[in-house]
């Protein structure tokens, strides 16, 4: 693959590069580098050339509950509760139904597509058939992803409650059968949250993750009254984030939590020694009116960070709208004390393509364009305004942020997964959902 | 025009009204009546049906910079005051150039079409012939609104500063010229805001609103410096708000004041005797870390208030971004204060549509399809979820919801102004902005 354009990643935090008319080249699935000048060797091969178009990584989404997907922008005068009893946990117990589930994961995947995520972390309901089926999905259209089958044996509604020794016994299964039948996707234990899950179930998620390796996703800290419960339901542990520790379900630089709008000093230092990627939710934890985690101070406590959908807590697929939440919901915590930083593109950029993107969990990192990184590519040009552009000699720093602030799907030209274009998912199959 | 399809309004703050096919009717520019069968009379006519895709009404939006389009999206790392004098005022000026405004302008009215607002309220620059043009082309396009030239004679650049006699008599003629030549495009006074304007410039202005019964227009309370700045330049008067009630720059029910995220007592009290309407713009007071403004507080305090995009502080000229955005934030505000009630979906609408399209500085009401207000309309159709939807039995309500959170504009499937359809502006020229 070799593609010519304005190409724009950030491979620090706080540092976009951008390399005008240059050429970004990949040795099969991998990322060679960006010339200016094309290699000698590599005279003569065919290239695409996109004009002064943006070529960026594709986003990386750490944190995405797929079955929700069908309620996105849906229920949202609702708390966080009665959400969960009247949307989330109806919709997800019609996963129980296998060609349902296709349908759903297939729109899934397309709309993921559309809005330019070409690697995901996922939960997807209790049902082993239908979660293998994602999985199958996923990997047959090109995205990479990591997986997980959720468990929840307590405070769960009867249609999703398990038994503890069946879902044991479903997970095991399904890990080795990615292992053994999937290229790109992968599995990934998911504890739905500690709420869910009693200590005999996360014993023997933890006795799995240690087994196999595996890596491990689940939720902490996202509003007081979970963590009031968390308490009550373990009071000899120290914290929330300590509950997982306790079981085995924090493998070192394999573990994803999503929100941690409320920390505490002592579950900041746990989660990073122990490398932890939290998964930033700011949309889904206004929608949810959950609260506006500290990022900024978070990111600078040493704790690694990404910026994540959380769909349906979440509204959009889309990255970009999260991207800008996450700047927004920065700037609101420095109007009430300046000593937070905001959060700016560069690094909004960073936590939406590096920084899930090189989690470990992966076989590989993805999300900047450094020697090695899977090339997974988008094409961005808003023909809308080009003339005015042209006209008013914007940069490409300022473009890639117009995009990211009020940019569109339809702005993406075009989408490349392993250095190879990925056409829409499942489009031969009309475009029904 | 007879519409059929599921037409969906909001007559009141917290009521949606749903009417599954039915008829939306207009005599003219005025809608008749939404029925579920057809009168009588007009049997024969032809209807356009839209089978199941929402009817609502198109949205308007009443607070926003029109030259500034050129800028949304770009330079949100930066805070208020640089961003204005880096970014804000040099694009400005640049309006000096009749051409420029007038392709600038273009671009703007076409995205305003694409994004479903149909109905607006601007700002130009200091430039009266530029800002003639805007309202021109607006009026040619099928667009109601009110723009205003601003007035500015102080803390503004070189570039951008008035004289106050020189100021006043473009104004004035201004305002003549609309009344003269434009049918659905009215001049609003404009003065920037309390420190960019002399006690001079207002009591001219506000001379010129009591003799022509013009609309006002301007900005209050944004953010804690900027009210700083005010005190300390009218120091004899009570608050910031109660400078334009000095300069008769408040006419009674007829004056739209941007912001007000930091409104005292004193005035809310005076907003709700002068039947002030406060533009709430959510993402711009994030973007520009000005603050949350306590919206359902002001609401409940009987307030008028609607939702608007204020462009280039907010990033989309859509108001569903701003309209989730607005949800959003009186979410977070609930975290820290129970006691504040989060705005829900229908009022949400209101704010976006008949709050602000009933703003009596109109000639017309429009933002509800009752009886006489002016027959604005979007038809809303995704075909992206439409096998999904009614596989799971999505409610009219639940599809409005989930446009608003996550649709584009390519799901606004026709317009209609004044009841007729409404076509691309100067789509005849080409799609160069």
């Amino acid at each position: 693959m070799i593609l010519k354009g304005t190409v724009v990643w950030a491979p620090e935090p706080a540092r976009l590069e951008v390399s005008e008319a240059s050429y970004l080249v990949a040795d099969g699935a991998a990322v060679r580098g960006v010339y200016r000048e094309l290699p000698a060797e590599l005279a003569g091969e065919p290239v695409e050339d996109w004009g002064d178009a943006l070529i960026v990584p594709a986003f990386v989404d750490a944190h995405v509950h797929a079955p929700q997907y069908l309620n996105a922008g849906i229920g949202m005068d609702e708390e966080l509760l009665p959400w969960l009893e009247r949307r989330t946990f109806p919709l997800e117990a019609r996963f129980a139904d296998a060609a349902f589930a296709s349908r759903a994961y297939r729109a899934f995947l397309r709309e993921l597509w559309r809005q330019g995520t070409l690697r995901f972390v996922a939960f997807g309901t209790v049902h082993a058939p239908a979660t293998w089926e994602l999985m199958r999905l996923a990997d047959a259209a090109g995205f990479t992803a990591l997986v997980g089958k959720v468990n929840m044996d307590r405070n769960a509604p009867a249609s999703l409650a398990e038994d503890p020794a069946r879902s044991l016994g479903e997970t095991e299964e399904l890990a080795l059968r990615a292992r053994e039948e999937l290229a790109h996707v992968g599995f990934i234990a998911t504890p739905r949250f500690v709420p869910s899950t009693t200590d005999r179930l996360m014993d023997g998620l933890g006795a799995l993750v240690e087994k196999y390796g595996l890596p491990v996703q689940s939720h902490v800290d996202e509003n007081r009254s979970e963590i009031e419960l968390v308490a009550s339901l373990h009071p000899k542990s120290e914290s929330y984030a300590h509950v997982y520790e306790e079981h085995g379900l924090m493998p070192r630089a394999r573990t994803i939590l999503a929100h941690g709008v409320w920390l505490k000093p002592s579950e900041i230092d746990l989660l990073r020694r122990r490398e932890v990627l939290v998964a930033h939710c700011p949309q889904s934890n206004a929608n949810l009116t959950s609260g506006v985690m500290p990022l900024t101070r978070t990111l600078d406590a040493g704790v690694a960070c990404a910026v994540a959908s959380d769909v349906a807590g979440g509204s959009n697929l889309g990255l970009p709208a999260h991207m800008a939440c996450a700047v927004r919901a920065s700037k609101l915590r420095r109007v009430r004390d300046e000593s937070e930083r905001a959060l700016g593109l560069a690094e909004a950029l960073y936590l939406a393509t590096k920084a899930p993107g090189s989690f470990a969990g992966f076989a590989d990192p993805s999300g900047s364009f450094e020697p090695g990184y899977r090339a997974d590519v988008l094409v961005i040009e808003s023909a809308r305004t080009r003339e005015l552009d042209e006209l008013l000699g914007r940069t490409p720093a300022e473009r890639l942020e117009r995009f990211v602030y009020s940019g569109e799907s339809a702005d993406i030209a075009a989408r490349y997964a392993g250095g190879e274009r990925m056409p829409e998912p499942f489009a031969q199959e009309g475009s029904g959902a």
